[in-house]
């Protein structure tokens, strides 16, 4: 099994804090996190939703990556994470099966956990992360 | 507590038989279910990954809801569905939380579960769906 489950989906915000709102109190989601995440340009909130997550994320800037999504499409879903045990073996799978990777090597994401994004060109339009939670 | 775990994820695709592969071979998830879902116009196919599921979703016809988001956007990330046991509660609470809905009553959705989309204006450009897997 590649992935354990499905970790968080990432949703691109322009004023979290009024995104926040939905969450919090319209979708009564506990919040559990917030960090800003400097390796990723952005600002973001984890909300639990049984044992997966909602990410909110709001750009640093314009010219992040996040920033440029929300250029081009608006706010809304802009990612899905899949959790795994083992990023190092994950990477490698992925890899042996002819995806395209973002990261070659597991960066620090969100709360010490170690990411990797998949290029969507090879995923059908879907930019996907593999994360390995902090232990 | 409004909604228990992310249900799926809805990945709109162009050729259900192409993506398939990606899912099944390169990500190594299980095929569960296939269904063509003439409510929703399209045929669909749910793989497993933890107690959740990726949806694909390939539209009918270019008329459909999921042939003018392909239009528009391109193949990729569609909706995110939250599960719930009651989806009539649930949908009382959004509606008195001043949620827009696109589904002023439940209808059926894939294997037999009851669904709802909210309206992605007052979502934060998210297409949320909310389902009641059936018992």
């Amino acid at each position: 099994m590649l992935f354990g489950r499905i970790d968080h989906i990432g949703v691109a915000v322009t004023d979290i804090d009024a995104a926040l709102r939905l969450y919090a109190e319209q979708f009564d989601m506990r919040e559990q996190h917030r960090e800003r995440v400097e390796e990723q340009g952005v600002e973001a909130v984890l909300f639990e939703v049984g044992d997966g997550h909602v990410e909110l994320i709001e750009p640093l800037s314009e010219d992040t990556g996040v920033g440029k999504f929300i250029a081009k499409n608006g706010p809304g879903l802009h990612h899905v994470a899949y959790a795994t045990d083992d990023i190092d073996q994950a990477l490698d799978a992925v890899r042996d099966a002819g995806l395209q990777l973002i990261d070659k090597q597991p960066r620090r994401g969100i709360r010490d956990s170690r990411v990797a994004f998949l290029h969507p060109k090879s995923t059908g339009g879907v930019l996907t992360e593999i994360v390995e939670p902090a232990h």
